[in-house]
């Protein structure tokens, strides 16, 4: 265990705290006690650094590379009013090879989902509904984004993503891979979520960005979430809970 | 359609970005073109002003109540970053009286949820699954604060709210009402929210605070939404959307 930060360390944790500053370095921020724990517990190998506001207790702290700092100097890492003093500099987990096989019998597709809390949130819920990975749009949220990473719980140490360039050229290479039917979900009309036959068998789940939508996909079958209020629309987190949870039941639970 | 607002019209919108400022009023602030849409749509009644940025076109605004300012005295009336140029005034639909009858075949009932963020998530989600009402208990977050109302997206215009004293005063006049059965969403363990019979016949189903849960309640039924995956729990917005949603798929959907 150390009190030093190496002002090259310093520097760098200042820095991710801007999009741009992030993107450049590979390294992202963990902050909250539960998020830490489960970046420590899944991706240990990540993990560069383990910051604790002196006082702090974490049990999961590896101590080789922990460094306790002052309340004040804390405060000048952490962005978070509240923090509960932990903070962790991780190597972004990255993303799969969009060679890898799939890891589960259907996938999630996020068309640009934009806000990092619902995003955070549906890879929660899907690593929750016990899905491995998710496949993501070009044009999206950043996935180890602070807001991101604190909706997700840690979901981005425990889930792969799969990023493409569009929707057209996931649609693609997911074919290849053995996807054989498209579903977007549609305000407007199709097939009832609960009756669709079929749902989780080989195919992809489109969920569009929160203002616009999917983008349109040739082929790909309508979906409706029966919304039986007066309702306009749902959020994009909670369709997309509705569809994850309709798999586990399905699944017998 | 008027171009000034009287000081007295000022003076109260600004202390409306307090909550205590706004509790003592009996109004709140509605910003967002969908959210002030379904405002002004249902409840045109409650509507005291609109307010719109000179420039913003709000085609259900109400001519006789609506102000239109300059870009610089809007932005000192209207706290959001990338506002839509429409902020209405209007005063709270306030509560439910306890003895009014039930509106739905069951409740749900949200003991101290704290995020307005989920809490305006689950309003909204209610609403779509055709739910008329939600309960809630003292100590959660305020309905009609800012961030509520942004994520209820209107639902707070559309959904009756009850609010009671504590979960233990809930549970007696709940029962007066008819109100046979009490669920508990336990992550620890209970019968399976898609197997349990009469799941929305009579009942309660009790969602707990963020970070606490729910306040113990002799008699109810402990009930779990099954997590195959490997994640500890999910976030309290998604565990209403499944309850709230299998209720939408037995219902026949």
């Amino acid at each position: 265990m150390s009190t030093i930060l190496t002002r090259k360390q310093e520097s760098l944790i200042r820095s991710l705290g801007t999009r741009h500053g992030r993107r450049e370095s590979g390294f992202c921020l963990v902050e909250g006690l539960r998020t830490a724990r489960e970046a420590v517990l899944l991706r240990p190998d990540l993990v560069e650094l383990c910051i604790l506001r002196e006082g702090t207790e974490f049990a999961e702290a590896i101590e080789e590379k922990t460094v306790v700092v002052p309340e004040k100097q804390y405060e000048t890492l952490c962005g978070t009013v509240n923090s509960q003093g932990v903070l962790l500099l991780c190597r972004e987990p990255g993303y799969l090879s969009v060679e890898e096989p799939l890891s589960d019998p259907w996938v999630l597709l996020l068309d640009r989902v934009a806000d990092p809390g619902n995003f955070g949130t549906i890879l929660r819920t899907a690593r929750a509904a016990g899905l491995h990975e998710i496949v993501v749009v070009k044009g999206g949220v950043d996935p180890y984004g602070e807001k991101a990473l604190r909706a997700g719980m840690g979901a981005q140490f425990a889930m792969g993503i799969r990023k493409f360039e569009s929707l057209a050229d996931a649609a693609e290479h997911l074919k290849k891979m053995g996807v054989k039917t498209f579903y977007r979900t549609e305000p407007a009309g199709g097939n009832s979520i609960f009756r669709e036959e079929g749902l989780f068998e080989n195919s992809a789940v489109i969920l569009g960005n929160e203002a616009n939508g999917a983008d349109p996909l040739e082929g790909s079958v309508p979906l409706v979430i029966p919304m039986p209020g007066s309702a306009e629309s749902l959020n994009v987190a909670q369709a997309g809970t509705v569809v994850l949870f309709e798999y586990v039941r399905r699944a017998g639970y």
